[in-house]
């Protein structure tokens, strides 16, 4: 195929951008989804004399998702709606160009879990925004001159945005948020120069809408791949329910460019009340591999079929050549919000490896590998018990074993450090009437730390995929709801929902070598970028995200906030709303 | 006399508390509001190896003036409307409890400039709290329960609160604001046990509300003191003006023991066109020392007679015990907006020193030393040239040389450390009338960096009280709108607008010791204290104030906020909004 110029130099010029480790050029460091950064300056053995370099409050409370980008000796942070942009230059933390969209603040009222936002993509000398409102913009990342805009959704109908734009080849990807108000998901990729729309693929529906080819599109069947088959979407709802069923797209998504393929998950099927809606609503709580330049899909995998717990399959997906069962493999590594680790041949799409890294996951007892498909425990179904009926107990919660802290791959331990979780609810499903643009829901829960463990809601922990299992585990009081960071220098840090950045030892977790605590608490994403000689760590804080909804939207009841209010509340004893960067360094 | 068991013991507590240099008792440290510390760990040799020891976002954004009150292992912090407060042990950070009032929004509305709150008071183990509202409430410090709560004003007419209240003896001290509302000043004493209002002296008007004795209340007068007469305030309105004739006390109070006198400054008169108020207007703009038991006034004196240019009498009151010209001295020094800085004897009244402590105050010449009078410069006094008439480039601009942010007196340099703007203004007053809770300026007004200078809006300067010299100034890009702090470990520090906290060498305030960027821009005042062994530096970050005004309420056009938007735009540039509190240390 003849490459146009511009495919060829937007990879290059990124490429380019994320080779050099100086820079922090996309949210995970990578097309590969790996946070990991090759400096060592700061190290095992001196990051304990780390110091605050500086500090920056954004001016936005509510919760602070992402982190900024690094390119060429200039920052870009963002913040949750009303999503500002600022450019700051790293020798003077002087801010150079600012971007403050005008939203509508209805917009606030239609995002289920805080108004987070998870940050900018960069290409060729340009930022891209994606507002909550769902309008993406291209900016110059010279003077913040918008270049273009494109509406993606409509935020009356809670259509909404939080995800990052992610720039693969010449296009920028985005997906849509508003599971809960029963939109129906999808990606759309857009071309990084002139803002059109180059392809949409739906989570659900017609094989057209969906970009899939009935039978070129595979799946895990029977111990092997298999075409999906025809109306593969279509016959696994009743009637239209597919049209507002879900499958929300608002989690990080990868590129192996040496296939071109991008990968990423589907959220939950609407409604949460599973009885409004029979089958295995495919392709929602779905792995997607898709073409990039077309969309296409070229295999497919579903993790949780008719989804009974709010389970949303959007977590990353980790690209890591790794040993799987002893065997050289190009693989996809996932930490589902079922509290599955799932481990697949990222380019047949084979299941390799699904095993629980939470071992108190309790409403499947295991992943049989022939089919793919979780064996749900009948007390824990709640289906099975039926609407109006409180099924309690269930672990993990409606927010997974791991949310969308986004784990990280260390290449030489050849492990995964996953920020988890621990924390389990009861879930009663009730009838739901669709009304456009209002919640549509269709459950009360509540959430509490898992019971007969620790005592805490959180673990982080080292994942082994290659044999699915657990090598080590910190706990923690609160789950851990940022994203890790693992460096040459063999630290692996994250963030508290306290506000404490920890780095430990990535060869022995429970080694904590560093902890700080940060103004506010985190669910930010642990980042690290040189400049002018040093090495720099940083992380945003600023509660909010689900888990920290109640002092983010000001909720009181505990079941208030999709069930996370009641969970969660002794964090106002620890920490308070506040969005602010704060950046570390060792002394000069 | 009998002293009551209550009388003996509040002062007794708190001034043990005071006496401990562990503690940070005081909104200024002391009763004398010196803002200095005995503490020395941190010194001028190592601070340069200070480092930040833990942060802390309050959850509120605007801009956060005054500091945390530390006692006894407990950190009692404030914030800006909605008034929160938090107790958080030292130990773990923990927030032991939390009070946060429900006030009417419509109150935001009514405040001049920001929704600011100097800080809580301590005493007999309780926290006070001065609403934004007016409710002046006693707190519980162990647990945070109210203990009473007393109306102070009413918010509908523009009567709201900003200031500390300061406990002297068995009464807590409070004022009132709404200078630009016409509202009558008054400083109100309660009871701290009760919360029982004890007396209540007005700023303007009958001898009787004033608390003001003909015959006894003193005056400089031609060069000696001599009783103010009767009517003394009346006779210098025109009809009944000073009933909405200002004269607010939103400032800092400080206490002498010794002679039981409690001193502090009355604000401007309403409105801030003069030719609608024909006289002296007194005691509008007026250094107040008062009998702390019945309020009565012992001496007044008033620095900008009949103001033509919002020069507020609030600023601090420093008592220290210095030489005057050869002779040593219990004097008051006042660094008052006028851009003259006061040396008086604090038991008698006298008017010792009064020279200008930014050179370029063009407004007056001098002060007269016989008359205590400023000599007017016509071309620079918006009455004479009249309402609709812009008096170009005043020096300095409405908001002073200094405004609220305090200085530091240090007894080992016997030098004031004081935190300057360097501004100039263009000013037209015209007409306007008063409808109750309306604002009632009646001027417009523009801000500059004084021209023909370092093109910088402030300086630090460090000034002998007894000379009335400036012994060294160092230029900021900004206003420093930071309270300082001196310590025996010989440094002055300060914050700046950018979000700096600076450490600088108290004998060569050039000498910048320590530089540190703090989430967002400084209006708090820098404090100290002692944790298991262990000296800790504190400050608020938070920008706002008047300074701050334009970022703080999101104000764009020059002349709004009054007259503060335009001159202060470029701070933008440089932060953002975000309460926190940033703390301290020496490396362990
Ligand atoms: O179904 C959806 O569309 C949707 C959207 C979002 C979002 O956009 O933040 C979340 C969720 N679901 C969700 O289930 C969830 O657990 C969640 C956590 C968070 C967060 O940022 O902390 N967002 C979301
Ligand atoms: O006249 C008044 O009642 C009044 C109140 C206040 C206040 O309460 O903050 C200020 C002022 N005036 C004022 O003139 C002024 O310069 C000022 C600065 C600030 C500040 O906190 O930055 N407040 C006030």
């Amino acid at each position: 195929a003849l490459a146009l110029p511009g495919v060829a130099l937007a990879n290059a010029d990124l490429e380019s951008k994320i080779a050099n480790p100086k820079n922090w050029a996309m949210q995970a460091g990578d097309m590969f989804n790996q946070r990991y950064s090759k400096l060592k300056q700061i190290n095992t053995g001196n990051v304990g004399k780390m110091q605050v370099a500086w500090t920056f409050s954004t001016g936005v409370l509510r919760g602070h998702e992402g982190s900024p980008l690094v390119i060429d000796g200039m920052m870009y942070l963002h913040t949750p709606f009303p999503n500002k942009v600022f450019a700051m230059d790293l020798d003077t933390q002087k801010i150079v160009w600012r971007y403050e969209p005008k939203q509508d603040p209805s917009v606030i009222a239609q995002m289920c879990c805080d108004t987070v936002y998870r940050g900018l993509a960069y290409a060729e000398g340009k930022i891209f925004l994606q507002q909550a409102d769902s309008t993406l913009v291209a900016l110059d990342a010279k003077t913040g001159k918008q270049i273009w805009s494109a509406v993606n959704g409509d935020p009356k109908l809670g259509a909404v945005n939080t995800n990052a734009p992610h720039v693969f080849g010449d296009k920028v990807l985005t997906g849509i948020s508003g599971g809960e108000w029963g939109v129906r998901g999808f990606v759309a990729a857009y071309d990084i120069n002139s803002g059109k729309l180059v392809w949409k693929a739906y989570s659900t529906g017609p094989d057209n809408e969906m970009l899939i080819d009935p039978d070129k599109t595979v799946t895990w069947t029977d111990g092997k791949m298999a075409p999906v088959g025809k109306d593969s979407s279509l016959k696994t709802w009743k009637g239209d329910q597919w049209k507002i069923g879900g499958g929300t797209t608002w989690g990080w998504y990868s590129y192996d460019k040496a296939t071109n393929t991008v990968y990423y998950g589907t959220g939950n099927p609407s409604t949460w009340n599973p009885s409004q809606r029979p089958g295995d609503n495919k392709w929602s709580m779905t792995i997607m591999a898709r073409d990039m330049n077309t969309g296409m899909a070229k295999w497919v995998y579903q993790m949780t079929p008719h989804d009974e717990w709010d389970f949303d399959g959007i977590n990353e997906m980790i690209l890591a050549d790794i040993d799987v069962k002893g065997k050289p493999t190009k693989a996809l590594v996932h930490f589902d919000r079922n509290g599955f680790g799932y481990t697949l041949d990222r380019v047949s799409g084979e299941l390799l490896v699904a095993e629980k890294y939470d071992p108190k996951v309790n409403w499947a007892t295991h992943v049989d590998m022939k089919t793919g498909r979780p064996q749900v425990v009948a007390k824990y179904s709640t289906g099975q018990n039926g609407p109006d009926v409180n099924t309690k107990g269930v672990c993990p919660a409606a927010l997974g074993s791991k949310d969308q802290q986004p784990a990280s791959f260390d290449p030489n331990t050849k492990l995964f450090y996953v920020p988890t979780n621990h924390v389990c609810m009861d879930y009663e499903p009730f009838e739901v009437s669709y009304v456009a643009g209002q919640p549509y829901v269709g459950a009360t829960l509540s959430m509490f730390p898992t019971p007969d463990s620790h005592g805490g809601m959180g673990n982080f922990i080292a994942w082994d995929a290659g044999k699915g299992k657990i090598v080590q585990s910190k706990p923690e009081k609160f789950s851990v709801w940022s994203g890790a960071l693992n460096t040459a220098g063999g630290l692996s840090c994250f963030g508290t929902l306290e506000g404490y950045l920890k780095c430990v030892d990535a060869k022995n977790i429970n080694k904590e070598l560093y902890k700080f605590k940060t103004p506010s608490g985190i669910i930010g994403n642990v980042f690290t970028y040189e400049h002018k000689g040093k090495q720099y760590i940083g992380v945003f804080s600023g509660i909010g995200g689900w888990a920290g909804i109640g002092m983010a939207a000001g909720l009181e009841k505990p079941t208030e906030g999709l069930g996370a209010v009641g969970g969660y509340r002794e964090l106002a004893d620890y920490t308070q709303l506040g969005g602010s960067l704060t950046i570390f360094a060792l002394p000069n």
